[in-house]
């Protein structure tokens, strides 16, 4: 076995010399004990598996992170040492690294079927002697991931605290999580699905067409003769590559100079600047990689299949019981982010606890293998593993002061953070301790921090900013990254005993949506919002002859405020009464003076808090 | 010769063998006096073009509508009775229909190059006697026109009212308009660009290498011994295939039941409902098209290019003098928007009348062929059609009565509609009667419609809603499809006298880029808005403690209301002070009164109007 370049992406037009040349001591390899029964009927009487491994075990053992690679990759996640080559997942994995090989153990076989040192087509057959070849049964993504589950027994692990995965790795690890739920802590599927779209699958069924028409394939006897299909591979990889990247980045880099084709050995057409890289490309492939091994590898890819609906993929997804963590790029079209939001619609209906983060990217598919993103999802995955393993209840946050027994009505004096604070604390007097609490808008988790010291379990949010996003899985919370102007579609009727919107309805285009959503998803929508009619804003407007400027956006101006809805308490009711909500509580509070106001709050409250239910 | 299935969408797993029926009565065939010099070096001694008309040429011969079809289509575009076969655009072309074949004389020749009729790679070459094959000589879109016009002045034709086409049609209608200026009066390029994108050229050219690496293709000369490399024809088909769909589409057809393959008689793979279809697909293509002709199509699709940078871009389309309408699919991401609205921007710095939509649709490339969204392209169509011919100034507008003599000061009673009346006519009268003017958010056209009644030349509205921009284009303005808040890139620095924002800027949320871009683009900005600081509004907030409902979203609440930005004339005066915006008049009007203000106007006029300059 050799170990060849990192799969992808591929450096254009480097050369794999230096590559050959790396040393296999790192590789370990095992052969399974008894026969493998594969998911789809036959067996395979011997199984090896080469695998790498990074860090050291903790005497407990309860630091191992499983990587699951993609369908070209292989067991060199990352180099050894500075003699080594560099692996495929460099950026992600080493000391210091989001996955920090000081403080985990890592963990990353070659999968089954492929053709980089575990057991796969090009294998001898033990019953026959020569390789499988076209003999190799139909493998699935369960059929790989028991083949790592022996191989951890075999190294005497008994639990994984993560398993990690981009893409086919990403599918072995929703396996991985609800297979064997009682192995994993954590699961990262990053850019990743419950099933390939029709359209991903049609490419894949272009490629397997372009290897199995070529001659060459003599019906996957071809190592008899000593051929190869390397035209049909070498297209079935081109297109492939084409998958992988996003129209922003293969234009990026072939567009200015289309026609500056690179010279390339090949007999494939090279007239254009984009031909002769994937003329490189397919022709690279094809040195390294087995035409049966990737024609076993897609197939598994395409067969993978958690349900079309959501009801199926809730099924599919209720026996986990691990922490998740969810990772789509925004110009992934080969898995796109919609696809990673039913995953994550799928596990929040089976009360798993889950955040995700669509992450902005023009990197396209191939983003989770570069650095340009690294910087958000590098550190969502290093901030998940660092929470991975805590109790669910929490003895506090040692970024905040405990807020415990003050007394609202004597605060601190007005400053711009102020009423947020007091909005804070009368929200969370008004949530009863054992409730389940959505937060929408939940920013960098603020209120959420403060519900989790109170011993608050179930505890969610829902947020736009990627920022925010990162922040709050560094907390340690969970978050889903969602535009709450398009509903709430990840959450089921009422899954939660209160459902927040804190100063946010304000900066919400669709209110009716928003509140509608609420109210279906929580028995109790908690809503909060600065109140137009605020004498001090009335004056501004009756007097100065100006637009007021509501709290918590003093800085911003009528033009670059992020409030675009204006209302008044007596707006909100008359909406609520027209509406149908029937209002349970209301608080009105005078932010500047820190009072709870009763005398006529329209006039004295800057500060509205409605306990709504629908 | 013989006429096969429109080529695109091919109806799931329908027969062709009716089709090859259709009689070819219809079908023309003329050749070409002398030689074909072509762009890129070499001739064709002998053109020969096959063409299909529809209805009758006029005595003045001025309703010419040339359709250029797109890679696999033919002259039948659409069917000339009810005995004959649906043609490839017979939901656009025909008695009645966007393209009335009662009112135009419709010109649909086969394109060089191809395979149904005129000559193309599988004609006899006359020096040998035998097919030119591989000696088929390099092509371009500029020769394929060149042959149209050839055709054209054969057939006694001096003058195209319009020349419509989609995808590789669209570039010739590009083609068409700039290299014969003097010819065309109108031109509709549809889902097409000034040249692929890498993306698409990527494809191109993994399908050109499947068919030149087909061992059957034998360098090309497949027909010297009777063979077909119908596998790499085959494959290159099927990837076609997928990329004139949407992923929205190909989802929809086969997600649901994706095991579900049809049966096919094929040697591809079918486990796959999407594997099945582009089996037949791919099968049903070889039987009716050639290798070599699709080799020769691509290759000038590919080469197709008007420049990469807007410098280029706008120099090449220079030579225009026709007017243009542009329409692009949302979904399509073969020829993606952004590709379109390049090409609008270029005309725009080239000073061209131009139109565009940007049509919502769910159906990919292939929209342009489908009914789907009809109602849109197809009526914008029909109705640029309509207005080509017209003279630029108008003699006036037949919808509404002229507002010409009225004083501002005696107009009608409140109405809901009365202040927009009021803001057209104060607007208007700012607005000097030579002035070249740019409408934000025109809407339906009215105050457009309203300058070209006066006699005012050159005016353009910039609209967000299809419904209003089919409106528009009844009209016969010039509109283009843009969202304000991406400001105003198809727009270059002073490219007019005027550019009006009526009662659109409290509706745009980036109010400081809007304003910014207004006065790039404009000499004078004129800027109206509802004043916040109305006293009936203070009113409305100090004494009913409620958010105002401003003019022209009377039947908006402050939950639903278009408004997103509030302001007063102090608010907007200090604004322009803060960032350097000069004032050069304001005028405050109560429009409830329907008087001019001059005393206090913060307190006194509901809307406010300024001029402005950067």
């Amino acid at each position: 076995m050799t170990h060849a370049a990192p799969p992808s992406p591929d450096p254009f037009f480097s050369s794999d010399s230096e590559r050959h040349a790396r040393a296999l001591k790192h590789v370990h390899r095992v052969t399974l004990g008894g026969p493998l029964d594969l998911e789809l009927g036959g067996s395979l009487s011997e199984v090896t598996v080469a695998y790498e491994t990074y860090g050291r075990l903790s005497p407990n053992r309860d630091n191992v992170v499983l990587i699951c690679h993609a369908i070209s990759g292989d067991s060199h996640v990352a180099r050894h040492d500075d003699g080594d080559d560099p692996g495929w997942w460099d950026i992600v994995v080493g000391a210091g690294k989001p996955i920090d090989t000081d403080r985990y153990f890592v963990l990353c076989p070659n999968i089954l079927g492929g053709c980089r040192g575990t057991t796969g087509p090009n294998s001898i057959n033990p019953a026959t002697g020569k390789p499988y070849a076209i003999d190799f049964p139909v493998i699935t993504v369960g059929d790989m991931v028991e083949v790592q589950r022996r191989l951890i027994a075999q190294l005497g692990i008994d639990r994984l605290l993560c398993v990690v995965g981009g893409s086919l790795g990403g599918h072995m690890v929703l396996s991985w999580a609800t297979k064997y739920p009682e192995l994993v802590d954590g699961a990262i599927p990053v850019a990743t699905s419950g099933r390939l779209t029709s359209q991903a699958l049609a490419f894949d069924v272009v490629g397997r067409n372009a290897i199995l028409r070529d001659p060459a394939y003599q019906a996957g006897k071809y190592h008899e003769n000593g051929g190869r299909p390397s035209v049909g591979l070498a297209i079935a990889r081109m297109l492939g590559h084409i998958t992988y990247l996003s129209r922003e980045a293969i234009m990026r880099r072939f567009d200015a100079q289309r026609f500056d084709a690179r010279h390339v050995q090949t007999l494939f057409e090279t007239k254009f600047a984009v031909g002769s890289y994937l003329a490189h490309q397919g022709e690279r492939f094809v040195d390294r990689f087995d035409a049966n091994s990737y024609l076993t590898l897609t197939m598994a890819l395409d067969l993978f299949d958690l349900g079309g609906s959501p009801e199926v993929l809730t099924e599919a997804l209720r026996g986990s019981t691990c922490r998740w963590l969810l990772i789509s790029f925004t110009t992934d079209w080969l898995f796109p982010s919609f696809q990673s939001r039913e995953l994550v619609r799928a596990l929040i209906a089976g009360e798993k606890r889950v955040s995700y983060c669509d992450v902005r990217s023009d990197c396209g598919h191939d983003a989770f293998l570069l650095p340009n993103d690294l910087d958000r999802y590098g550190e969502l995955i290093r901030a998940f593993l660092a929470h991975l393993g805590e109790p669910d209840e929490y003895p506090g946050d040692e970024q905040l002061p405990e807020p415990g027994g003050r007394d609202p009505g004597r605060q601190l004096p007005t400053s711009i953070f102020y009423p947020q604070r007091l909005d804070y604390d009368s929200m969370v007097a008004l949530i009863p301790p054992g409730a389940s609490v959505l937060d929408l808008g939940c920013g960098t988790g603020e209120l959420l921090a403060r519900l989790r010291r109170r011993g608050q379990r179930k505890i969610v949010g829902v947020e736009i900013d990627e920022e925010a996003i990162v922040a709050c899985v560094g907390r340690g919370l969970d978050v889903i990254h969602a535009d709450l102007n398009n509903g709430l579609p990840a959450f089921g009727d009422g899954q939660f005993d209160c459902v927040i919107l804190s100063q946010t309805l304000q900066a919400v285009r669709d209110v009716k949506r928003v509140l509608r959503e609420m109210l279906r998803v929580g028995r109790r929508g908690i809503v909060s919002f600065p109140n137009l009619a605020y004498r001090r804003y009335r004056a501004q407007l009756a007097e100065e002859g100006r637009m007021p400027r509501v709290p918590g956006t003093e800085a911003c101006a009528w033009y670059d405020t992020p409030t675009v809805r204006f209302l008044s308490i007596t707006d909100f009711t008359e909406f609520c009464r027209e509406q149908g909500i029937r209002i349970h509580e209301q608080i009105a509070v005078d932010t500047h003076a820190g009072e709870r106001i009763v005398d006529d709050p329209n006039l004295n409250a800057d500060l509205a808090i409605f306990v709504l239910s629908g």
